[in-house]
């Protein structure tokens, strides 16, 4: 087994390696593993469980709710050199990947055989797929294709004693037993440590159209996506972006996008409809929007949802961000986005908001003055992250749609699921890790 | 509560009131409560918590795998009568419904509305949504939609111990705690007694386009489908039919599909670009094919898959009929074929297929001859299963697509997990059901 040399020296090389990028300031762990086999895995954590000793499952440290950072005694089981796509079956349209592998590297994998790994979160080029399983990652592409989960077919878990298991199978379909995927999609590392993964893969699609619409206001946005969601058409992408993160893209990229609008929505469609459903989908909303622009090629395509993409680049060139993930129903959208510009109001912070509109899934953002990394977040700011979860709530949505629960909302997790579920969770927990030791302090 | 009569006396009002449709013989129950409200499920199961009685959730009494019948002893807790729909929100594209609520009867009021509730078992004109949840059902438009649980955002769900809670969430997406919903689902009433359900409804497709094609021999029929997979499209729906089952529907209906060739695939897709991707599907093929017949109408669409929907009733009338259900990874349908054949001509029984190929699901069907409804399986019948059963995971697949465990394939569900696997599900079958009263006896 690889193991770092002494606590103190790997910290200096390695600043980043007990962190995310939540800003929790993560503990000294004993240990950072590096594993290379499974084998080194069940080991580890049959040590682990014999010692009762904490162990934090992690991929690339891209996580954004402190799931997977350092904790004071624990052992940090970094996964990120296994790295390999072990097996890509283009006939079958599955692939057998370790969990280090980057999301990114997969689908571009895919795509020389047509095919595409459809989950694409933002941290696409950099998160790994055992990141995405640990999370759920969502992603732009979900309005359409789902989430991880929806695209995971088996999974090969050590368990906290060592042993490993294989659950799920090959096939598309199969009810054999309970669905064991399921529950470790998503489990943040705390019931099992994911060492590999049977993934779906799906044909690329033959063609895209895109179009970027404005609007005189974020509140007008909101009403589009409802009339999108009336028009009988799934856009494969459907986002939404308030004027002041388009004000900041102006600002990094030297664009003018916000002059077009106070709000934008980009949408894409896909597959052999593509165009025709995009033409459905402007006129639903050609009498709330100020402008739209489409495209059918793929470079200009690329070009309408590159402002999309440069959304938190553009946030995280203005201060310190701090990034919530709240969805609600889709058509309190227009309340949601109300509600979190008066929290910023009367908070005196400044908000910024995009997301996925097709899921109910804005992305608050945060912004406040660059200090030293491990500075706290300004009390204002707490604030108005606890506002807007509240909000969520109130608005029958969820404190957290695509990132997590880590260490970061779990007061905010156990309000949304209530004692009796939270109850029942406990139950799961203990059921698979009875002595506790992985990721505890994490998501419940 | 509405209990029942003595049981001898609703056993005579009502003789299958206590089976399904697999042939399992099924015990006489020591009650039968058709509650028609949740507290009443609440009550009832707060008192079999504190007098450790069995209880065997129930829907239409339509299972094919013996989960929800007569057990020697046990409340048969019959949850027809949970029956309305309590809320269809078009807007937000979702519904509350009462697990009683037939399929088709959902579908139907979201066609209302443009919208469609996707999962369509073969079933759905007579299954409830709560006994779809138990087996996570499938159907004909899964090759595109998926499954239930793709299509279950939240479950109201009554515990052993009859508290009432509630898992998942109103939104699309959300990832906080444990994914409950997708565990409830296709757990057979085994970890708690589901009393409603939050569902996604999704736009109606605008058009459907379909093809029959026929060809020389299943095995030519199950390479198309290979070249189906490989085509970029994903149909809405790919069945397969061999030649026997034809001559069936022929005997049945009068029709002369069996002269068109010994093998049919049906083929549909839906939405903007359904002709197209029709085209594209079509040319994959015709080097195979003997016969193709298109249309893009509705009423000529569902002439083609008329043969499809009458599969089952055709086989029915032949005799007495034991459905298997299983699915093997798609390139390996040629070989389940002939392995299948291979079976039926070494046991001496008559064995037809067909099945969901986009999926890899088969159901072989072994025909005997009708005697009591109590006459044991003859036992060529009962050992083509058992191979049939063997030759599912000999290729990698799974004895289980949609239909379920039950008591019927506990056996064979065991070898499919394996004991480490196994041990795990009844891990969490106590996390959830520590005094064994949830449907015991039946799928693990």
């Amino acid at each position: 087994m690889t193991l770092s040399p002494a606590v103190d020296a790997w910290a200096e090389e390695e600043p980043g390696a007990a962190t995310d990028r939540s800003g929790w300031p993560g503990g000294i762990p004993s240990r950072v593993v590096r594993p290379r086999a499974v084998i080194e895995v069940q080991q580890l954590l049959a040590e682990a469980y014999r010692t009762r000793t904490p162990v934090i499952p992690r991929g690339a440290g891209s996580g954004l709710a402190a799931g997977a950072v350092g904790v004071e005694g624990a052992i940090l089981l970094d996964l990120s050199a296994l790295d390999r796509i072990l097996e890509l079956d283009a006939d079958e349209q599955l692939a057998r990947v370790e969990p280090g592998v980057i999301t990114a590297d997969l689908d571009a994998a895919a795509s020389a055989h047509g095919l595409m790994y459809a989950p694409d979160p933002g941290s696409v080029g950099i998160s790994t797929i055992g990141g995405n399983i640990a999370t759920n990652a969502g992603g732009l592409r979900g309005a359409k294709y789902g989430v991880t989960r929806d695209h995971v077919l088996a999974l090969d878990v050590v368990l906290a004693d060592g042993s490993l298991v294989r659950v799920g199978r090959d096939t598309i379909k199969g009810v054999t037993g309970y669905d064991l995927v399921s529950l470790f999609t998503g489990s943040e590392g705390t019931l099992g440590v994911v060492v590999g993964a049977t993934v779906r893969l799906i044909p690329r699609p033959a063609r895209t159209a895109t179009a970027a619409a404005y609007f005189a206001d974020i509140a007008t946005a909101a009403r589009a996506v409802t009339a999108i969601t009336r028009s009988g058409v799934r856009p494969a992408v459907l986002e939404i972006l308030d004027g002041r993160t388009l004000a900041a893209i102006d600002d990094l990229e030297g664009t003018a996008l916000r002059e077009r609008g106070d709000a934008l929505v980009v949408i894409q469609t896909d597959g052999y409809g593509a165009e025709e459903e995009l033409e459905v989908l402007t006129s639903a909303i050609a009498a709330l929007a100020t402008d739209v622009q489409t495209a059918t090629d793929a470079a200009a395509s690329d070009a309408l949802l590159f402002a999309r993409r440069r959304a938190l680049p553009a946030l995280e060139a203005l201060g310190r961000v701090l990034i919530e993930d709240i969805a609600v129903p889709r058509k309190r959208l227009a309340e949601a986005v109300d509600g979190i510009s008066d929290i910023a109001q009367e908070e005196g912070v400044d908000i910024f908001v995009f997301g996925h509109a097709g899921d109910g899934n804005l992305h608050p953002i945060i912004v406040t003055e660059r200090g030293a990394a491990d500075d706290p977040v300004p009390d204002a700011a707490a604030s108005a992250a606890e506002r807007i979860f509240a909000l969520a709530l109130e608005l029958g949505g969820t404190i957290t749609a695509e990132h997590g629960v880590g260490r970061l909302k779990k007061e905010w997790a156990l309000r949304e699921l209530g004692p009796e579920v939270h109850a029942l969770q406990w139950r799961l927990k203990e059921a698979f890790d009875s002595r506790g030791i992985l990721n505890p302090g994490s998501s419940l």
